[in-house]
């Protein structure tokens, strides 16, 4: 006698030891119920037959419900039995609830928009070692965003050309300095040289300006040597690293948090798009961040709402807070609720096409607790890199002192000729 | 003076030193030139504005090519210095040709058809350890498909139990018991009790049967958990590990083929639909499976084609090929030229809502060189695991012999069964 599960209960109302998702989900020519049902048993305990090994123990600890359908926003919300989870084991979280479903024939578009993780599950992560308050305690910036750089071009300069560019971002005034999210440890510009070469110029351009700065560079690669130049960027007097969490995946992620190194990890998110893009299938970003969080990333790109990249300003402001606030509460669609416990704040960083001109909307949407990131916004600057920095300076004392950045260009040149060139956003 | 680079040159030939990339690609209100050019740009040295630290020396050793634009089928080739990615490294390397590029405003819809690695690239990873020779030799199976079966429900059993499904599984005819991608060490089945239990059952059925029987122990979790967990395996009699690549990641397979514990790895791809499903975005599932046979996966999911899953026969039997040849010849669109050297090929699985009416079209389509694994397929038969096992078995039997499942079904009634339940595909 073969057991038939019913995944769908929208009496049900769900536990504290309960993990929520809530996806998007466009059935493929059937009913969103039954859609909705087979969502809910590939994502746990269930495959697309019945089956003879199925039992009611199992049936009543561990089946899901689905408790939450809307039609008409095609909206459903699953909860998930905690113990169908391993704790402190993301891969294989994420292998039930953001693994086979999204290739299932019976739906034709599916999309993970938000998980409310229970408490057993937030504790069983270790967050940032750092957060926000760990980042302005080492950099002693109290209030003011922080500002920062990447070195470009992306690819070609050697180690010492890199930390010239670096230095120069530094003297100009700027806190952070950051590889690219490609550059690693090339044939022209090798990990450990460019670390000791750059690292040598932080320190002069900290007893010129007076001032604490920051360099991150890039570990991402396999687990074994990225823990390797993790411990030689300790080594030689580095407090940050960076990695590029989805090109390196979540399980090295979490390797460079256990390895407790005491470093700040920088995460970078090159690959998002992929599957955060489409609105109507994958992963939404959020998702993503709120795991980054979990298992440790100290800072975390989530988009630069007036640059090159896509990123509406409320996803990207709804992301800053649900990485940087320790109680998220449920917001219509696409936001659950979220208890964050002993989990610390991640810190947002805005990056992607950002110059001067964008300082002043971009801070007013998301506040004081982030990192802007520019890239051609600096060293695009015509008077190159140094004057880019000062540039972007400049900008942020404007719209700390509540000045117009046109008003401030007219005593400011660096600023005014990089207005000129990159114009003002309004 | 700011050096201004063009990225396209129709004129490029790509030399063997190239790494070459096939993109759709699909503008956003500019011109495919103008969206190839960013795409370009922002895969490899350059950013979204022209900046003064770039030089003539990075431009002219390091600058890549669009070499072949499509206006008609959406199609354009870039051509990658080799020297652009660091060797041995596929997070870097992903982080440059499938990184930011999916998030540029620049582009409406951007995919990543194909990837043509260069020998330098590619002598860099080990590629799989055992492949379908080495597989082969292990399970004594010299010519036909391999089968098997995912312990079922995908969560609940405890360890005797999941032991008693997989014992029932061996001695009804199957080579291969596999972990379900997100059974991992969990409150009710402990990883380490599982796989004592299990092996113990495997060797008792080997036993009985004389024949080698195969168990995937799912070890996907944080790298060192996961390196812990592989050699528990190793220790206990083990032959195999599984790891689900993409949400444990790349950095995780490229350590668990480092630690080279003389264990055949086996490849899930849970997750994998959510940046490969839809066709004008993301990354192909073939540019997937080339990157887990570069970095050493023995066995890949790839799809069943008459299963539950999407993946048309066409894509399917492309990867096939590309994972299982040593050298690939370009064919129109979407299939790269691709020279394997070393690297040894790697065993394609198909899986995925398979029964046993559907064995004899999928290995025509695919060919002996082939794992079916049956999870419902095998437990959902109504006399439970042990007749579905025997009912796939006798189903491969009937292909084997060159016998029609319908006459076959005559004389074994498991099979007979099986059909009835689950129907003949043609």
């Amino acid at each position: 006698m073969i057991l038939l599960l019913n995944y769908i209960d929208l009496k049900y109302k769900p536990s504290k030891k309960d993990l929520i998702c809530e996806f998007y989900l466009e059935p493929n020519k059937i009913s969103i119920e039954k859609a909705a049902s087979n969502v809910a048993l590939e994502s746990s305990i269930g495959t697309w037959t019945d089956i003879a090994t199925m039992n009611k123990r199992v049936a009543r600890t561990l089946k899901p419900n689905v408790f939450y359908i809307n039609k008409r926003k095609k909206i459903i919300k699953i909860a998930y039995n905690e113990n169908l989870f391993e704790k402190g084991n993301m891969p294989e979280i994420l292998s039930s609830i953001a693994g086979n479903i999204f290739g299932m024939s019976a739906i034709k578009n599916l999309r993970l928009m938000d998980i409310s993780f229970p408490e057993s599950i937030v504790k069983s992560f270790k967050g940032p070692k750092f957060g926000i308050e760990g980042i302005r305690k080492i950099t002693k910036i109290k209030k003011r965003p922080l500002i920062g750089t990447i070195v470009k071009p992306k690819l070609g300069l050697n180690e010492k050309e890199h930390a010239k560019v670096a230095y120069d971002a530094w003297v100009g005034g700027l806190d952070i300095v950051k590889d690219d999210e490609n550059l690693t440890s090339m044939s022209f510009n090798n990990f450990n040289k460019r670390v000791i070469e750059t690292i040598k110029l932080r320190k002069k351009a900290e007893k010129e300006t007076g001032k604490i700065k920051i360099y991150m560079p890039n570990v991402t690669a396999e687990t074994n040597e990225m823990i390797k130049r993790a411990k030689f960027v300790k080594k030689h007097g580095g407090r940050y690293v960076m990695i590029d969490i989805l090109t390196a995946g979540w399980s090295a992620l979490q390797t460079l948090r256990n390895a407790n190194l005491n470093l700040v990890i920088h995460a970078h998110r090159a690959g998002h798009a992929a599957f955060t893009r489409n609105e109507k299938h994958g992963i939404s970003m959020l998702a993503i961040a709120k795991i980054a969080r979990l298992i440790g990333a100290d800072q975390l790109h989530i988009g630069a709402i007036v640059g090159k990249m896509t990123g509406t300003k409320h996803e990207v402001k709804d992301i800053g807070e649900n990485i940087e606030n320790s109680i998220i509460h449920e917001k219509g669609t696409h936001m659950l609720e979220q208890k964050w416990y002993n989990i610390k704040p991640t810190m947002a960083v805005c990056s992607g096409g950002l110059h001067p001109g964008g300082i002043p909307p971009l801070v007013k949407i998301m506040g004081n607790n982030i990192i802007m990131q520019f890239g051609g916004g600096c060293h695009g600057h015509p008077n190159g890199t140094k004057e880019g920095a000062i540039a972007i300076k400049q900008a942020l004392e404007a719209v700390m002192s509540k000045k117009s950045l046109k008003n401030y260009s007219k005593t400011h040149k660096e600023l005014k000729i990089a207005l000129d060139k990159f114009g003002i956003i309004q």
